[in-house]
């Protein structure tokens, strides 16, 4: 029973989830491409077996060959694919953001509401991660006792140069606000960023790092650094400080070198590397149950929030002030059962 | 291009490899399985889709649905199946030991040279270990100079009754020796086994743990402890000691705990555990292979060089002597390029 | 050339220091002590060879036998004793707080300053701990170029009854303040404390942790985690942020025990167990400057900037707004020359 | 109570305890010197407050004024003056080895059990390391079961020109055979010396490292990798393996940096960096024991077993073969009480 793919959007992620799902993953094939680069498009489809190239996202969800669809385009256009991919009763695997604006999120939620079941996936590929997993199971467990805080680093080591603070908030403390509510089960209740002494690697104008605080409505604060000029590497650090104990992310596993005066491990490069684990599980997760005629992992309700979240990071970034977070209530589909 | 794999003996191994092509990797599909218990067999076809059930070995060799096969049967059996896949000119992958004695592992060798060309693949999974190869790496850079000393430790938490010193020889020490070979490029010499004071937690007449002294052609030593009844988990331990430097496995990583005045991190309750990426990868690259024509990793030289590094270990716990190790010449099929 | 030392307050850390200039440090003599509760002076004295027990702290400091005054006396006493060391012209090794008030610190200011010359040290032995050295070498250095943030937690194991959410402040987040302040070089410009969900180990009504964020004249924001019902142990953290890299604490040394599917480390219990060095080597320090007639370390005006920044931080508990550091103008005597 | 100290031989070592007796530790004055070479003893003499310099050993030993002597003189010097200070009923202090013959040490045995009471400490410092002595208290607490192995390194950066193999067992392995017998309360039965690949670093003729194999009479079997051309710094290593768990030495406490792709740990340079604490320790004990008239630690036997381990040491690295270790009866002196 292979699951027949259509992508939507082949830049560098999407292209990187096609080779995941060609080479990597089981029990998938990638049937149909489209990009809004036409050329984009046609050299991907030739690198790849019978693959249909069709020439808008909405085409490509109308193909009968399409079984699910998944949307790597640009931020703005996912609510068009993704109410399109509902209507068409396909299930949908979206990349965060889900929409970059709180309404297209609340457009989205009316219309899978309607249809009255889940076709949608947002990719926080964190919750795939072993380490989270292992730290939310800890959390859970109540071994330690409740949660309390959290302290968290979200470090890269350079950006290109259109990059800016807003992004900071959009595209990496984004993925500290979902696993707040991920870890936590929990809803965000306010936001407040901080800005401290500018990293001179920063572009002019450009406020790195950010220093932002999450405030649940349960009362676990969630402290995480933003550094978008980290240099030394791409690290992802994260403590959950429970009522009698702690529990932490270690240092990526490895080997150990001993040289010069120093015993030394390795920092990854970048977030393929740190996660390249985390996005085959969740994809390989995504795939078994689409296989199933069902979906899993982060919902249409999950994006909303973060979308919801990183609105008020915005506001209090431009601000300085503490944010409060309002969303709408919880629609029956997303609730935990 | 889908591989379609017979697989021989689906016993608790085979079951695994099963489940790993059939819901993990990309690009096979079990098409035919057998073993010498019919009713096993029938158990394990009944859950797959579309599978044959051969009644022997040599006849889910000779169907021509099979592509390519995995032998997983008893040791013993090995020869068999593995020439019987050479007469067919099929790819096999072969579980270590490729034959539990120098005779057979060289009937082998006499066929696939005859042959002329590589059908075969031994599983020896540590080679697609990340950790291991990232140590191998460090070593063959030559940053911290020439290799001259290993130290490891293979460490199970417990074993069954049946088990013998013998076995820890032949099961457990026979990846050390794999790896050895492979991590400095060289051959076995010299084998001598020295017993430490006997575990009380081991079977009467046991001896248990066993420290195994290596010695390469090169001069490189390295000493293992091999130890069966460890309790405390499954435990995986190396460091490779070279001129201005050390390379070491890393605790492998996941989180830490801090509680009742300690910190704590996990260590791996089984092989499966420690080692299920490194099953993953060498059976991803074994399908990518013999997609493409042909094999790749440990070769029927490897196995031979295996089993005869072995039997010099059991001479040696036979007789607390140092046992020289004397091989065939290798011959050109197995030379590298 | 022995330095003879009177000790004012012999309760637990002036017994500790007796302890410590008696058994374990080279140079110095204890030889007089005076304690409000004149039965525990005497059994100290008791305890000691030929020391002079005297009625009141005055009566101590004007003793001409003593050489060197050290006050472990409870705070609201230290201001007395401290000036009455300055007006006798010896000098003085005072325990943290110099003085809980702000007024009295000034009072200690103005008297050191009009004799022109330090004869006070402040007791914030952190400043003497080798990790805590070894970090700001890091940072002094400019290795990693210069630092941004910094990420702080104190986390005592549990608290006697009678401890508040004030002291969270003045007793344990002051030895946080004055580390920024000493690691960066800088001085303190606003306190905001954030409360996250109360740790039910807390007695009722304390709010345990907070979340303390000490902002730097010079941008660096520094959040401290300050628990005091961490119950698994007493663990000091940090890691400082700087353009291309970070510095953190390690765990302490020891051993590692592997039993259980886990390996761990052992956590300190206490303040004793984790800077017992710290102190021996702050005590040494101001030992050996005092016989070659000098004084050393944290000065009358880093013990002044304490009680100042501790002010600020309890405005800032009580009042949930960010709370501004105003200081009068440090004189040229505490000018880094 | 100031125990009055003369210290034999002020080289490097001399020196370095004349420094820790008088400005590090608590309770002793260094009141005599003497030295091979005068000049270097008048030196180090007019560095100090009233010390006496005097022509020979035997002139200090006899000198009233000296309570307790430190011979820190050149090994083969060691008999004399320690049969010497036994003779003069004063409590020694000699630096390992105690002798380098295994009949000076008896002769010393002799004068001492003539005596009847323990007049000498050798100095084998790692029995006071505070990572050694949490690993031997793990093992003695019986927690993790019986001990059956132990892994060791034992790595100098780099040697002096003139430095053998032979001299890689009688200066370094040496500590690791003191380490073996006191962690496990036990003698040695036997030592085997392989030879691994020679590190290109050594000078020519000189095998290193060594790995020194040592089989205890209760069954443990300690391996100790002897490495004198590490390069990378001075790296002490030990893992003790028991029944049910193993307890190892952890890297060194300090700072962790993060920079350039990875995290780093410092190594110590030298036996001085990675042991001054040990020593402080060790001395200290001394001192107090020597002030309450009697001694502790390392006793005379401890002193002849090293030497006698040496010897096998040196016979097995010559001869390539297992040497046993036959030792005198041990006198009641000796046995634990």
């Amino acid at each position: 029973m292979t699951v027949r793919i259509g992508v939507i959007g082949v830049g560098m992620i999407g292209q990187d989830h096609i080779r995941r799902l060609t080479h990597v993953l089981s029990g998938a094939r990638v049937v149909a491409v489209t990009d809004v680069d036409p050329d984009r498009a046609r050299t991907v489809a030739d690198d790849l077996p019978a693959v249909r190239l069709h020439r808008t996202g909405q085409d490509l969800i109308a193909d009968d060959e399409v079984d699910a669809v998944v949307v790597t385009s640009w931020g703005p256009t996912h609510e068009e694919y993704v109410l399109a991919g509902i209507a068409a009763g396909k299930q949908v695997f979206c990349e965060k953001p889900l929409a970059p604006t709180r309404e297209a999120c609340e457009r989205i939620l009316d219309a899978e509401v309607a249809v009255g079941r889940r076709l949608v996936m947002v990719g926080f590929m964190r919750r795939y991660d072993a380490q989270y997993r292992s730290m939310k199971e800890t959390v859970t467990s109540g071994d330690i006792g409740a949660p309390l805080l959290m302290h968290a680093a979200h470090r890269n080591p350079s950006v290109p140069g259109l990059f800016t603070s807003d992004m900071t908030i959009t595209d990496s403390a984004v993925h500290d606000i979902d696993v707040a509510r991920w870890m936590f089960d929990d809803e965000l209740a306010a936001v407040t960023v901080f800005k401290p002494r500018v990293n001179s690697n920063a572009a002019a104008g450009f406020d790195d790092p950010l220093l932002v605080l999450l405030e649940l409505a349960g009362g676990v604060l969630v402290d995480v650094e933003a550094s978008v000029n980290a240099a030394y590497g791409y690290d992802i650090r994260g403590e959950v400080v429970c009522e009698s104990g702690t529990v932490e992310l270690s240092e990526s596993a490895g080997t150990i070198v001993k040289r010069a005066g120093g015993y030394a491990g390795r920092i990854p490069v970048d977030w393929r590397e740190r996660f390249v684990r985390a996005f085959d599980t969740e994809f390989q997760a995504w795939i078994d149950a689409v296989a199933a005629g069902t979906t899993t992992g982060p919902s249409v309700w999950d994006g909303y929030a973060a979308t919801v979240g990183t609105d008020a990071g915005l506001a209090a970034l431009r601000t300085g002030q503490r944010v409060p977070v309002t969303m709408r209530e919880r629609p029956d589909l997303y609730k935990p059962v």
